[in-house]
């Protein structure tokens, strides 16, 4: 099955299973916008769990805050979010339709790309098992004709991004005669810069009301309360501050479901030390998150890094840590690091000392920061991705068959256990209702007794439970059940007291840190 | 110690031990808006699971969901935000002040009974213990004068919020001869209404950018999803959909610390029912919500319903939990049975159809809804205040002291276990550390080895920490500790090996779930 159509049958799977639907859909939608159905709300809020005890119950370090949306808006002049964090944006006169002018240059890119692609593709079905493709790439005339189109206006590109030359964004969309997908002209007006932070107007005094933003990150609600958790929480460096919240950035080019939102959930650390050791702390972290993400068991050939090559103005090491999606290798989690221009930024503006003392160097300083920041939601897509297969299967009477299965990691699973009694009569219901009442404080589980047991597997699978139990007449006689394995689909006999311990050691987060 | 004393103190130890910090406090803060610390946040997260849990993991019929705060704008013009959720405002001319012309006028409403109060103290202090306070009401001269005043300005003042009469409220302060507190003045602008929901612009094209509100509660974001739960989670009426989420509300009066608040965080259940069984299931849902507070231990006679007067115009009964506060009973809850009024209005504005086949009746009907829906942060400053305690010790060597202790019931406790050494060296340090690696996964934990073992007692009561381990000689020798309870201050000899289970039992949910 193609990628792109796998992707498809997910954002299709995440509705029809409760996972994820559009938000305000009934009223046909908002733009890059979405809620988190009966199953997609327990999947994040296990994907949060996981992240916060992984942090705050592990490190003996590291704590938590959860600071609120609105903060005072100097803090986003300081963070450097109020002059430079936008976007250009470019119209064009005729379709009266609005771009990001960087978002049509990148596709100008890939055109040139695809074009050497295709002209690979030719000849590797011309030649065969004896074509070298990077020979071929270097000898071609016409690979070489694109790629030398590439170059040169993927170095304009960069020198303009890097100058913020609008002008110059401008001109490189008139030389390349790009044109507008709607109205098919080159008719575009100046390129200028939109900034992405969603405003709003806080209080109503005679006086007029004070201009807030809604936080394009949760990280400055972490520097601004530095000092007071460092104090109350008589704070040793090096020591992180841990968070999860709501982020918002108005994103014009909003793409690939719940991958880029308008509103979306962070989950960051920040993590202080010593000056001259924050190098030292990127690597550790690096490892430390990798590891996280590879006890899902999701195979390690499906995780890298990506170092970045163009450094921000606030960092002296960044990397990512990219899964392959459907659609390529693509970011999940950022590490930084981040010296310390955010809190000298806060010193600055605010007036007050942001410093550390350290007792065993005896002196003070502005603490370094390495921060590791995740999205929930792109995290959730991941998960899903990774999670979804179709199985094809033959039933006893030889029937082909396609099984949709969610191999969601079972400590992140909606649902743990489902408890299906055979019919609903003769006690086989009220013993399946029993069976439920004893391990509901436990874990969340389902009852279900509609249609047959098959179906019944069935709907679980595509949900992702990873144990169902069915209840049947020699369960009266003998209390036992028969407990089935999502990923094996195999079944056992067990006894109805069993069943707590069976599945507390598989559902239990501390399957997941044993592999940390 | 007087009750404003105790709410000072409150507000003073909930920043001091990293509960909550002002927002934005180094750039001197936001209006009514706060942070939470590193104690803060576990213990606000323990609320939130103590409700989900209740809710969704106790309820076979109930599930959760978790909608974005952006929402489509007509959903609030449906939900009659856009037109209706306003406050009468008005100016001072020579202050340039704004105020809620409400809330002048009530203040004056309080003016009367405090001068009906003074009467009563003067008349108890003269008579002694034949005071008949009744008696004397209803025949003091002054008092009947005050309260033949406040009778008269009541009546005025409903009529006219009934009415929505802005003339008349004005007319009132004008009458009342009541003056700005801080010009002294009665020069005062005409009353205009001032919606309370934050706005913004989301996207940007051409055309201009879509005016969306931030949501003022998060109810109308579960009746938005009512039919893709519904459909998808195959659900039979009756049934729940429960959401935690954040919501925002432009107060031009915030007051009472966390209490009311810009930014703030509800929990509320819709439960959908068949139309003539609402007051049946508004009566359950009274009673399940007042055993859910109750199961906390703080005292019944602390609780209270207090029934509407006056039903919003979507209601057909309602009635709040009150707690008994340090400034009077206040509500922390509300259940309110909402009837058919909001699937209704989304049925006409959305132009979908909103109804339920009813496999029973053989019909289908636009399902009733009763609603339970509680703040976070209320809930929080709840627990807070029931928790304080200072107690008066004596010491070994006869000195006073004041032990300041917050009795958290032990699952919403943000440290569940300290463990403590009796000295660094010795290879007492590394045993702790020990101890705590071996519960980390179980219990948040925290490690201090600072101090000695008194203070270190007192700064775990002051966060409410329910057990103290200490670790000393004789445990490198027999495997034994030191336990000490936080509210007795008993201490038992206990071996290592029996921690996980004595401390288990204590601070799991469900304890408080056996009460339910």
């Amino acid at each position: 099955m193609a990628q792109e159509d796998v992707f498809k049958k997910l954002v299709a799977h995440c509705k029809e299973y409760g996972f994820v639907f559009q938000s305000s859909e009934i009223y046909d939608g908002l733009g890059a916008v979405y809620d988190y159905g009966q199953n997609g709300v327990e999947l994040k809020n296990n994907i949060k769990k996981y992240w916060w005890d992984s942090m705050v119950l592990l490190h003996e370090n590291v704590v938590g805050i959860d600071s609120a949306i609105f903060m005072h808006p100097t803090i986003w002049k300081a963070s450097g979010h109020v002059d430079a964090f936008n976007d250009p944006l470019i119209d064009n006169k005729d379709s009266k339709k609005r771009y990001r002018a960087d978002v049509l240059i990148e596709e100008q890119l890939a055109k040139y790309e695809d074009k050497i692609e295709k002209e690979v593709e030719k000849a590797k079905k011309r030649f065969g098992e004896s074509f070298d493709e990077k020979q071929f790439k270097e000898t071609n005339g016409r690979v070489l004709e694109y790629q030398a189109k590439w170059d040169e206006l993927q170095g304009r590109f960069v020198k303009a991004l890097n100058d913020s030359n609008l002008e110059e964004l401008k001109q490189i969309i008139i030389d390349q005669e790009i044109v507008c997908p709607i109205s098919g002209t080159r008719n575009w007006t100046d390129v200028r810069q939109f900034n992405l932070m969603f405003s709003t107007e806080m209080g109503s005094t005679a006086d007029g009301a004070l201009k807030i933003y809604l936080r394009p990150e949760t990280a400055q609600g972490i520097f601004v309360n530095y000092l007071n958790v460092q104090k109350t929480g008589r704070m040793k460096i090096p020591f992180g501050i841990a968070q999860i919240g709501k982020a918002f950035r108005n994103e014009i080019v909003a793409r690939q479901f719940i991958f880029r939102m308008r509103e979306f959930e962070q989950m960051e650390l920040q993590f202080f030390v010593r000056p001259g050791s924050e190098l030292e702390w990127f690597q550790k972290w690096k490892q430390t998150r990798m590891a996280w993400h590879q006890a899902l068991g999701f195979g390690q050939e499906n995780y890298r890094f990506h170092e970045h090559d163009k450094l921000a103005h606030y960092a002296n090491a960044a990397v990512d840590v990219e899964y392959r999606f459907p659609f390529g290798f693509k970011e999940v989690e950022g590490i930084h690091s981040r010296t310390d221009f955010d809190l000298s930024q806060h010193q600055q503006y605010s007036g007050k000392k942001i410093t550390y003392f350290d007792p065993e160097l005896n002196e003070s300083y502005v603490p370094f920061v390495v921060e590791t920041s995740i999205g929930v939601d792109r995290m959730f897509l991941q998960i899903m991705a990774a999670s979804y297969a179709e199985e094809e299967m033959t039933s006893e009477d030889g029937k082909k068959d396609i099984r949709v299965v969610l191999r969601i990691p079972a400590p992140l699973a909606p649902v743990k256990l489902a408890v299906l009694p055979l019919m609903k009569k003769d006690g086989l219901a009220e013993k399946a209702r029993e069976i439920i009442d004893d391990l509901k404080f436990d874990f969340n589980c389902q009852y279900d007794e509609k249609d047959s047991i098959g179906k019944r597997y069935r709907r679980q699978d595509a949900i992702g439970t990873p144990f169902c139990v069915t209840v049947d007449h020699v369960t009266l006689e003998d209390g036992t059940v028969t407990i089935r394995y999502r990923d094996t689909m195999l079944q056992d006999r067990v006894k109805i007291s069993d069943l707590k311990s069976i599945i507390s050691g598989e559902v239990s987060m501390k399957k997941l840190f044993a592999k940390l």
